[in-house]
């Protein structure tokens, strides 16, 4: 193994740290979730209360650090969840890698997402983002030139917001 | 649909012009691999034999551009398949989401990678990446700072550095 190949375990507790301050030390092997929606990484850790509504699961998979300033990992969200308004300084990637959820840019319609689906939040730009009432959530995020800033958190989506579909 | 919500499509020849000037336009919805690899995209373009030996097929995920600086897609490599060598000016991020595969580093043992793993490139280090001689790989590939340039190609892999495993 050489001094390149990455960690998740490692570097999980950073991105975790510096993308959420997830104060929750849960971690589990478990490699699929409860509602059929298939796992690639281990659901990590689950994200505080204050940042998200119901549980959403964050694994880092990427620290930040000054060479590829770029932050990587996954989330899961179990139905219903999804995070709070939150902007991006630099924006952020979204890799849906399985199940159907749900995406907000401000001032536009809610999206539903689903597997193989990409979306881009462009930088400053107020967004949420989680699962379907029904079906979970997995999605990858990249947070690109990380020497912008992470995340900036902000209000919880309501549960009108949440089911507006328009 | 808002403007923000990436079709695949829409990028895919974008990507693949990018990164790897592919020269088939074979597109396929295919979504499982023959050799029971599972995929969570389309396999997309089938990369030039100058780069590559054997099958390696590239989907756009992510294409270029000034605000993200950032580059990602999915390759899927059949068996026995791989890149040449090659170097990216800003480094290069893979996260392997099935089968299995090898990475290496100049300089540095070949290493196996699978499901799950993820694996950095630093800046102007030359490596290659393909598939194990009899499971196939899937792997996103993500290149930040796309400013300094994407990726410059080396010789093929030969046969005896491929099935060296030291």
């Amino acid at each position: 193994m050489n001094r390149h190949r990455i960690s998740a375990a490692s570097v999980a507790a950073f991105a975790f740290a510096a993308l959420f301050t997830f104060s929750c030390n849960e971690q589990t092997s478990k490699k699929t979730a409860n509602d059929g929606v298939e796992a690639i990484f281990p659901k990590g850790e689950l994200g505080p209360a204050k940042n998200f509504t119901g549980n959403a699961w964050n694994y880092g998979l990427v620290e930040n650090d000054s060479i590829f300033t770029t932050l990587v990992g996954n989330v899961y969200f179990e139905p219903g969840a999804r995070s709070n308004w939150h902007t991006h300084p630099a924006g952020q990637i979204l890799i849906i890698t399985d199940g159907v959820g749900y995406h907000q840019l401000e001032g536009q319609p809610r999206q539903t997402i689903k597997k193989g689906d990409v979306v881009k939040c462009p930088p400053n730009v107020r967004h949420w983002h989680g699962a379907s009432p029904d079906t979970g959530l997995q999605q990858l995020y990249i947070i690109p030139n990380t020497e912008k800033g992470i995340v900036e958190w902000r209000q919880p989506v309501t549960d009108e917001e949440y089911n507006n579909a328009k």
